[in-house]
């Protein structure tokens, strides 16, 4: 069962803007990339064709400490921070050299595509909630809110 | 005085990825869409070369209720919730046809850039300050009561 | 029938990069989006969930002449110059306040999607073709031929 | 003297579209990210602040063969197929498991930043030059118009 992955990722130039940063929205997709790492490792896709379920995101935040630069090789640590019955909940470090970048959350849910792809929110299948377990230290590593780690 | 600014807005295909909604990346790009919209009609330029000073990003976040879709025109609904001597915040409310789509929050702070690119705080510059104003709803509007968001 | 679209499109921050210009991948989406533009104001929906046909990219270029930079204004023209039973082949001519940006190219072919998404080759339908027209003068626009561009 | 990369890649869920596949805007930055690789392996940084040169693009293309999806590992073959005193050109392959998915070319040239951000065409640097080589065999990999390799 696994709770956590470590991703190392390099700035690419596209994604950096004219303030010569990156661009906040990519810390997001720098975070859903540490996140489809950590269900590949667990031997899962996170997006199969056919499956007829998905996993939508329904909240998601990052607060910013330092830039990130053009060619800067940075760190993603992804843990989990809460598992129920429909939803997974993540925290998110991005550092550089050691160095605080950014804290993130993101909370996803488990729903069935309908006929129209109407979304129905439904129960995580149990071969994919057996691969992922919470983080022993979930609480002290949450970013912003640690009293509100689901019970 | 400008504390609100309603942008009309399509989906592009680029912004779908393979769930066949918008990635929830985007919504981060459209709301600042609108914040620069509402700079620009207040007659600031938000990132003007050479003036020496920025607004990077220091926190934000989303909460997703509905999908977007390819070619769905929606409404993003930005206000300004907060103003102090160095900081901005924003709340940010995206609507397709009336039906509440997604609620975000967006805090911007004054930097002055130094020598080697070092961001140092600074207070907003009044011509600049002078343009704004909080929502006279705002405590009313801010996502984090979320009851509250929608009249 | 249509043979033509023109967008007045903005620079966005996003689109920006540590260069302080538009990112070139950026263009290609500029011209998808016209394309889009002009099968709508055709009341077609270039791609509509469930119809079981679809249009992807077999070959795309630009030749860049001057940069666009955040907030810049800028146009679009976007022309049919060849339609044959399952093609469309457009040009496109970006300019600001009358310059010539960049000149691209686009071909599109119709496919039919398979039972495992396979993609076979098939004629554009007739509700569709007879919406479109090759641009009388295309082969003055083609931009393979940069002289005789701009009037 | 360096001629070539390879690069290994795979696709994230940011970079597929509606259609299930990758947008095909995102090849072109698949190719510049094996373009920057090939530069720091040449020891060099293609976009360093300060240095006053840059290398803006000039003329890109791509065709398109067969799509990818979601979680893919591709690889990008680049390769330097000319090289002036103003002008590198590249050409590049995609492939997925040995099959042949797209090919493209890149033109970039030299240019010096003036007072006003004015790009002015200058000679690439005798330290950067020197680091590249055409490849032995460029005529035969250049995809699309061997004839037309820079003299």
């Amino acid at each position: 069962m696994l709770s956590e992955y470590r991703l190392k990722r390099r700035v690419q130039f596209y994604e950096t803007d004219a303030a010569g940063i990156v661009h906040f929205s990519c810390f997001f997709r720098y975070m859903e990339e540490a996140e489809h790492a950590l269900w590949r490792e667990a031997g899962l896709n996170i997006h199969e064709a056919g499956r007829g379920i998905g996993f939508p995101r329904v909240a998601t935040s990052f607060e910013f400490h330092r830039p990130l630069r053009f060619a800067d090789e940075f760190e993603v640590c992804l843990r989990i921070v809460g598992l129920s019955r429909k939803t997974i909940r993540y925290s998110c470090l991005l550092t550089l050299d050691g160095a605080k970048i950014a804290t993130g959350t993101l909370v996803v849910t488990c729903v069935r595509y309908g006929p129209n792809d109407e979304l129905a929110s439904t129960e995580i299948p149990r071969e994919i909630a057996d691969r992922f377990a919470v983080a022993s230290d979930a609480a002290r590593d949450e970013p912003s809110q640690p009293a509100s780690v689901e019970p």
